[in-house]
């Protein structure tokens, strides 16, 4: 079946390689009647767009979507939607070593042991360039999720690079915008600068966590036992090049918690609707939303292409050594913000359909 | 489409509640000409069973998976397998509590708020007990898997419970059959018997850290971008009841590790295959199979049935407190390890017959 | 993927073989809240079940089907239904002989070919047995179908046996149940018994034709291009054992159609909905409803085990000939009624699922 | 899921309107190391271009296919294949009329009730055009076909315009590419232009029949129960736009044989494979493939948009009628037949991977 597709009603597919004549994403099942033009998806691209600061790769592209069908007048009319980007600053020369030797912690020998054939140019299809049209796709997933769950809020921002941690004390929204790295610990921004700027003179680079909070979400969305909410999420997330972990809530550290701890309690709120003491759970119980802020963490390797010497071998097996030359972000958790935004909008967007279609929308309610 | 499935080739999908007349899975696309039995099955639900030692719930029954269709003369025949697991200690008196109310930190208000009804009777659908189901079709994936890619191993084992983490360097595989626990860490066994009879005895429950490590694959297994291994055992491990967080290799701990760290470097083995000089990977790169060991932990929060009183609300929505008395799992963690098996060999299968489906299973040598 | 498996949000995958302990159907993404019994699933078994009369084989069984899954209180859950149906008479030594020679126009031999093994008692999973398992499956699909779409009604008959058709304007609805044919020309029913009679007694077989009618559908269900309605309402009929056509509206004859004769004129009914001149389209314009009566016609070749010898070979490929000896139906036919419908109701509850969850099931009003 | 999606391994997602930017094909699933090129699947789709004589419509445009991704150095990759086609023809004026009109037997009237949005120019997603990319994908199919499976060949013809049949007696495969209707039959393709000019001189237009065969293929293709060759095959071509009957071998006719008659009686050929006395089965028994030929047909209903004046309503659900001005084809069924040549190839190769996948190819010897 389509392995470059995820989603079930609303179904994404994407195509291209790092430096083909353009890459894009065939968006199938989007409801009709949703207003959307280029420059609604563009903001998002232009968020995740490459060499806007020092600390992302400096290969410089417009990154200008275009939207070649399922769109009339504005709106869309329930057809394949398809978003195309074209490869403008390729620069192949750069990465002529590659062809022959395999970059250890990277895709290469993967790619050439599967398929006995590949696209090496900047990493063909395995470069993080194909999460720009993840990014388009997620712009069309917000647009119909405003539509459809009005009030709806999905913000992602990095809690940590390297060994540094934000301080959830310091935990400030407003500064999410306004720094290089999306994250909302003003203080970490200064300390991190100062960090990656070392990293990245040295020619190495470091791994960080992301985290994707959804705010405003009805209770009731995921489909157990396994198309669960989390479970969609954990793949969505670890469908992102070089994500590693992925964690809902409490994460990895719900292991150390007592049943007593864990337990977020129920009340019931003002509005008729159940709160909850806590949430630990991250907004999913038994892979269905509670209504609570759905949170996903997801923890980013480190670029593997270096300027460091490494040891590995050629397509002819023979010993050798490499060092990345070109450009290359020191840190690429960084641009995986908006990827991960993306990941969870076409997410949602997805079982709201799923659900309005199985259950109708219509029960369930509380008292 | 299917939302109680999970594979593309090798395709499972369980069904049963927790106390209905029987549970089973309909396995579909396992190969034709496989040895397999009802012995060989039982045998994996064997360890799963609950009621073994006072770890596990008290529950009691012989969990007899029958096998009714798929197999003739003890050879699969390409067409579905049914394994039936007929539900014989129910006690539904223990579970009349809660069909009025929601225990904290469990599924039962979000099936409640999704579906508008539920079988409340241990969980119904939602219950622990769905991962029988699952054991059996695994040990109908390990039979195949040893057909398809002999000298494959498949191993999970306890590595944390509660703040108590195994120590690497007593690391034992044969401790890992010796113990409760399943863990290989023999000193850790004893300390956490002690320390989860403690935990029993006060009615409270913890969480748990399991890995689950498969040995002997060759390279070249999972299909990008969005059919990824590691994408798909993220899935697969976060579907499992009362997971939160799924790790590849360095999991959440590769956002600390330099680009120099964690690249794994390359080197030719005597035997004409890429050897790595670590595996910080997991031994997947891109979503592919390197050829080194396939390593998945996973995160299991506490059981949330527990006799420590929570704050909640009934189905009209008016506010009570709940103890949840009956026969609980001090840590479901420790019964989630075979279930984690079981998981890990289903996928292996899917990609093994992907792989050969799409690529032919004749390309990309090295050397 | 699941390949004995159909629907795409109500998805039903069979399982079983004619001689094993049982057979039935897993069904998945029924909505939850509609009541569904045993009793009302055995209406429609009881129609197809065989040895009701002369025309049909003489194998006799209850096909008494139970609900082990799913249904809670009488109610579905939105959870797996699992639909068992145990095989009681069975005389696997009627089949001894078919284990070595493979009948001519049967699939015993290309099972053979692929799977290089096979259950040959009965045919095995090629058994028309397994389409009890569908009209089990059918009979949740008409309840749910009930619920969301009232005054739907499904009716199958059949049009032509051998080479006798039966007369339009002799059509009596209410003849269908009062014939063992299932056919609205009585005339014809008092003819077709004496031709196969004969048929029967010479130990021969024939085909026939049979029509599916939907009525009281909602304009709007399809999903073009590829999960068009007509799509998928052929996909789902062709698999039906035997069958090798399959016609919407005037089908083949459509060939013979100018563009002025074959296009129904368009009007706006009292009730404010469009009619039409004709329904030459059957139902279906551009893969989606139009609102009009959906009609759709399959063309079942005859039983291929027979009493007359056949030129055949062995397993071992050594040329040889064959009587089939047993209990075998003159025109399967016949027994293909109520499976058609059944076939014909999972589809529509298929498409009417999809358009709410994609569409939602408010736009597209005219005037 | 991808509604604008067919196949399982080998899965194709067209994409674009008739009067958009752009039209095309994602193709997902090729294997890698096939050779392709542009010019390559240009070929097939000027096969079908219109304005290529006076039975075809005259809007004229090169239909140029454009390779985006997928395939390096002239071989697949592995990768998603993103074939584009641009529209340069496109004339929107002369498609004003049927923005408020809703054409009898055109699929207007159902998308606008389904959708609430449609865009109108040139029939929109409904349009024929969509065809072009299924022909681009098919060429992709057919070069995998050549590669895997040498000797093999697909070739579709007219067997039937209006009420005109070819006499089989007649049949010579070195026609088909001789006459302006892929006939095989010379004297039918003399008389056919004659019937057919009168019937455009006189705005009308006329349904066709179309048989597609394979020969050369492998015994043990197609993946029962849901997912057999013929139901593949049915859920193909039924999908093709104007298609209103699928027949697999007898067909329909089927219904008037005895079993005596319909079993093609099985003998050994000196190869060592089995041969058959005749192919009533069409090339397919129990959705299974048997080495034989593999006959196809399908019925296409005439041109909706005709210059005969016809009863309709407009979008307000005002009466009015209609005349389609514009450029249309006569027949649309000539340029079905490489539509439907394209659709055999996909769905072939889809089942020669999926059977490679689940059974692994190496079972099933005969003697």
């Amino acid at each position: 079946m389509s392995m470059n597709s995820f989603g079930h009603l609303f179904r994404v597919t994407t195509w291209g390689e790092s430096h083909g004549p353009a890459l894009g994403a065939t968006v199938d099942g989007c409801p009709p009647g949703v207003a959307v033009d280029e420059a609604m998806l563009q903001h998002w691209l232009d968020k995740r767009k490459p060499g806007q600061n020092k600390f992302t790769t400096q290969r410089r592209e417009p990154d200008a979507v275009r939207i070649l069908s399922g769109v009339f007048e504005g709106q869309t009319t329930g057809t394949p939607i398809q978003l195309m980007i074209e490869n403008t600053d390729q620069r192949s020369k750069d990465y002529s070593e590659i062809a022959e030797k395999f970059r250890p912690g990277h895709a290469d020998i993967t790619y050439w042991q599967k398929y006995g054939i590949r696209d090496y140019r900047g990493g063909g299809r395995s470069s993080a360039r194909e999460t720009a049209a993840r990014v388009a796709a997620g712009g069309v997933a917000r647009a119909a999720l405003d539509a459809l769950v009005p009030g709806i809020a999905i913000t992602g921002y990095m809690v940590q690079i390297g060994p540094h941690k934000v301080d959830r004390d310091r935990f400030d929204a407003a500064q999410i915008e306004q720094n290089p790295f999306w994250t909302p610990d003003a203080v970490a921004a200064t300390e991190w600068a100062e960090y990656l700027d070392g990293l990245r003179k040295s020619g190495n680079s470091v791994g960080a966590v992301v985290e994707v909070v959804a705010k405003g979400l009805p209770a009731g969305l995921g489909a157990p036992i396994y198309g669960k909410l989390d479970t969609d999420l954990a793949a969505a997330m670890m469908s992102i090049n070089a994500v590693k972990g992925v964690e809902i809530g409490e994460g990895m550290a719900a292991a150390e918690l007592t049943g007593e701890e864990n337990a977020d309690e129920i009340f019931m709120g003002n509005d008729g609707q159940p709160v909850y003491s806590s949430n630990h759970a991250g907004g999913i119980l038994g892979g269905i939303s509670t209504g609570q802020d759905v949170v996903v963490r997801f923890a980013v390797k480190p670029t593997s292409s270096i300027l460091k010497t490494r040891q590995t071998i050629t397509k002819s097996g023979d010993a050798s050594e490499i060092i990345t030359k070109g450009r290359h972000d020191p840190c690429v958790g960084i641009r995986a913000v908006p990827v991960g935004e993306a990941m969870m909008a076409c997410v949602l967007l997805d079982h709201v359909l799923l659900h309005r279609g199985q259950i109708g929308g219509n029960r369930g309610a509380i008292g």
